[in-house]
């Protein structure tokens, strides 16, 4: 039986989604309490991979178990078992075509900015702080122009190897609550490092270092110098990823 | 010349605000960092102690310095020297008779529960999880028993050794945004463990173990036994310090 689990987690002890030799892992902390669960090897797709130190509100996986444990108590049973920086959220039972990566159609992903004179205590591991004086309307102004269909290969980092860099953009916003601003950007997939360096890309547009119009041509030239550097991995988060019809269908 | 400072901090590393032999302490971070930057050692005295756990986005403290440094940058040049988890975000110079502690007419503390079926992976040090049901309408009722002056007696730790007991809380407020519950209080002075036993009992009141309409004979008995457990450390943080003519103008 195929199980689809949704996972938020910490990412500030971990060197990232995906099993490394040298640092501990999300998919690894969780294949191992499968383990434990199940008393066997278990191996889980993830329908996206964050980096060291990027968090997640929803990422999804699935899995192959042939256990009796009721899909909706997985999240329980795994929790127990998963150190506090990591939690199921949610597990139920997916069709046998489900796949987590295979399947996704878009991912919604956040970036958070703390805007103050001085960095947050409570909020160190999940902001970047930025102290200089941004201005939100001129980036709202190049966040639009990244809706849409582009080839974003101006926005992906150099080595990655990823058979077409076309991708869609279906929202990008920009808003203000206090001394967050976030940076919400919907889209049916993500080159590497692309939700970062767009993020650093609209920080130098507030700042005053790119202007918000240069963007389209940025774009069009597809090169990776004249974007905005990759904003820290600490202020990413992977809030949501969504599968064929309940895709976008409230934007 | 007397320097006040507003202090945040995420107490989970901590032993609590007060210089202590066996754990670290707010305090003494503040001090040494203090010492490396001035030369020569220098006592602080804060608005009030938190405990282990325990976190602020706005402690106060003063000391005295005959240091050449302008009193609006010590904020900047401590943070050099702190944690990244304690953050000094004001600085300014202080008048001879302000006193951090006892000048300190009111202060406005926050308990948040993350009321959800899972416990928050990014949130865990800052919020105590509840996933059963909660009855807010009745945390509210009970909550508006508190407002007032009142021997609160029954709400303070075993053993704390206070002359006087009668507390006024100007508002308690329950309140939801979406998964957290948050329990605000705004008082002239609390008894050691006080918010934490209130926000106990009002989440007794929530599970229907208490209820509402028993508040006023609970606190009238003064008896700790018949009011709440004291809810966990993490959940609790000092907000704000008032002092003297800019004291809850707005309520």
């Amino acid at each position: 039986m195929r199980i689809a689990i949704k996972i938020s987690y910490d990412g500030t002890a971990y060197g990232g989604w995906q099993r490394q030799k040298n640092a501990p892992s999300i998919q690894q902390c969780i294949e191992e309490a499968l383990e434990t669960v199940l008393g066997t090897p278990c191996h889980i797709v993830g329908a996206g991979r964050t980096d060291a130190g990027v968090h997640a509100y929803g990422q999804v996986a699935h899995f192959e178990t042939d256990s009796g444990i009721p899909p909706e108590k997985f999240c329980y049973v795994l929790n127990q078992k998963l150190p506090a920086d990591i939690r199921v959220i949610e597990s139920r039972a997916a069709g046998e075509d489900f796949h987590a990566r295979k399947g996704a159609v878009g991912k919604h992903y956040r970036y958070t900015i703390y805007h103050a004179p001085h960095a947050s205590a409570l909020e160190r591991n999940t902001t970047m702080h930025i102290p200089q004086k941004l201005d939100l309307e001129q980036m709202q102004k190049a966040a639009s122009y990244f809706e849409g269909e582009h080839d974003f290969s101006a926005f992906r980092s150099m080595g990655s190897n990823i058979i077409g860099t076309v991708r869609r953009i279906y929202k990008l916003e920009v808003t203000q609550n206090g001394p967050h601003i976030y940076m919400d950007v919907w889209g049916n997939g993500f080159l590497y490092n692309m939700v970062r360096i767009i993020a650093g890309t609209l920080i130098s547009v507030g700042k005053g270092k790119i202007a918000a119009a240069d963007i389209p041509d940025i774009i069009a030239a597809g090169d990776r110098t004249r974007a905005g550097v990759t904003a820290p991995a600490q202020g990413l988060a992977m809030c949501e990823v969504f599968y064929d019809d309940f895709f976008l269908e409230n934007l």
